[in-house]
């Protein structure tokens, strides 16, 4: 596998849905650990940086995840490869910023990614297309052993896990999930919608998480705290009580809007889709708010000619980096404007 | 002939195109004219009005229009009625407003109007669909002989023929074409075209004439300026400088749009024509909004597909009081703009 491959198709577990994939566009779970006797990474030297790749990469690769993965080595990567796979959410934009040695672990099913060196020594995620806490979590958790029976792990028995920010500290246990809601945005419902998961202490982000804008409407929401609960608390309260409330909220909104506002929605859609079909210069802001009212069309069966995997294709290729690679070439902004236009209107037509 | 089969189909003359169609979108020649011996209307009694109506339609219907033509009793229309002969630019928006017996009469081919009690006693107006400003100024100096030969107009040696207001005194003559001026505007020249045909005593207004706002980037330039100088030197001054001027402007703007940034008005055009073959509401103003980047795909050629004559159709069909005429019933504004995108979709499919 490499990166160029990679870069021609969305990720294989985009395509496996489930009956929540109406919102939820995808399911993450992450933890942070950090080695004992190794200083966080502020404090490490160049040469201990080295160390912790050399280690855990070779424990990942050979031990662990074996011939289904491989590294790139992010301090020495192209900047449009390094931008691929943050566009792939394969690495942190913070990642592909960052200095010093440090690199990526990646499936080749892209299940599995896990960073080493970004702000903990490791930061192991695992993704799904579905609305799958649990078993993200138990795969998480297999993934967590298993390392843990090769190396120690910086831990305290008062706190927990030991992280680099105190945020992390306790289970370094992150789960998230990207949630379309475009109908709570149509009626200006999002804001009091996203107000009530901050007030479950849930963080609610952009679509490339901290302190990125949501574009297209979609939402990150993770949980904030990862001290003082257990790990089995938070995956249930985030899987079945916080998350299961915001789908119920995004879909009764898009029954309101079916019910009441349906000539005004299929106009939007059908708008978008046109647009989408005949442009001949398009901005990547511009795609994803169209597609996400593609998304919602066929979510609502008011579009039937497209297909989801169609549109997270078009979502993820038409992204600067991934639309770079596709045609082979490095791209000015203005011809990628031209560009994807094109492969819109191919991947579009009728 | 009746206001619903009018209704339904554009004037016969729009067909008529010419060598500057790609700019000149319709020309008008009309003359004001009042009869001697009877007071200007802001002076007139009710039964003085109702008399100028009788002789006027008389005079017109039967002596000199004949069996070509219908009339139209303003005073006792339909609002419905009035504003589909203000949309069709047979009358005027302060005709239609007015009071008192006030009337119009108009060829069955709609080639010749003439307001009778507009703000003056006759107003003759003679329309084309092609730049052709002598051959409307010759159809007029006729219908102007035939009435001079059976009645007396209010006439000053020293002034001319004498107009309710000064600045139609003198020759009362006024010439106009409708100009299509979408490159100009798009290149940011549009006001100074705009200003340079001031400098030349010309005025400039909206799709509706004076007082109305510029519409899908149409432009109405007229002379000014109806005293001191001879018909002659209105027309050929109009006809053969001004205009032509303005036509070049506006086709070097074009040309420039072409060679220097084709893309970008592909673009616009391609887009406008999804738009169109896709919204389920539309307002009239997005509609001809969208028709003026249509036209303008059609006359360079970049859409092949659609003619001249279903964008008149759909400019003139499209417009509130034509639509409800179109769909035979009375329609709140929000049911027009469904209506309206029905009928542009019905009349654009592919």
């Amino acid at each position: 596998m490499n990166l160029l491959e990679l870069s021609r198709r969305p990720a294989p577990w985009r395509r496996v849905r489930g009956p929540f994939s109406d919102v939820v566009v995808s399911s993450r779970v992450r933890l942070a650990r950090n080695l004992a006797g190794m200083p966080f990474l502020t404090k490490c030297t160049e040469r201990q940086m080295q160390d912790i790749v050399e280690l855990l990469r070779a424990t990942l690769l050979t031990e662990i995840l074996s011939e289904d993965a491989f590294y790139v080595d992010i301090s020495s990567a192209d900047p449009l490869d390094k931008d691929l796979l943050v566009e792939r959410h394969l690495i942190s934009r913070q990642h592909a910023d960052g200095k010093g040695p440090r690199g990526v672990v990646i499936t080749t099913d892209e299940s599995v990614a896990v960073m080493v060196n970004e702000e903990d020594h490791l930061r192991i995620q695992v993704l799904a297309g579905r609305f799958e806490m649990r078993q993200c979590y138990e795969r998480i958790c297999q993934l967590d052993e298993q390392l843990e029976q090769r190396l120690t792990f910086a831990f305290s028995s008062r706190f927990g896990y030991l992280t680099a920010c105190p945020t992390n500290v306790g289970t370094g246990l992150r789960v998230s999930v990207m949630l379309h809601l475009p109908a709570l945005k149509m009626s200006g419902e999002i804001e009091k919608a996203l107000r009530a998961a901050r007030d479950m202490h849930m963080a609610v982000r952009g679509l490339y998480g901290e302190g990125t804008e949501a574009v297209g409407d979609m939402f990150q929401v993770s949980n904030q705290t990862t001290l003082g609960k257990s790990e089995e608390d938070i995956i249930r309260e985030f899987g079945e009580e916080i998350v299961p409330k915001i789908i119920e909220y995004e879909r009764h909104a898009r029954n309101v809007l079916m019910s009441k506002k349906r000539l005004a929605l299929e106009d939007r859609i059908f708008r978008a889709l046109a647009v989408l079909r005949s442009a001949r210069l398009i901005s990547s802001e511009e795609t994803m708010y169209l597609l996400s009212h593609l998304r919602l069309g066929v979510c609502l069966k008011i579009i039937e000619d497209i297909s989801l995997d169609t549109i997270d294709e078009l979502a993820l290729l038409s992204q600067p980096a991934h639309l770079q690679r596709y045609f082979g070439r490095d791209m000015a902004p203005s011809e990628r404007g031209m560009a994807r236009a094109e492969l819109i209107r191919k991947k579009l037509a009728g």
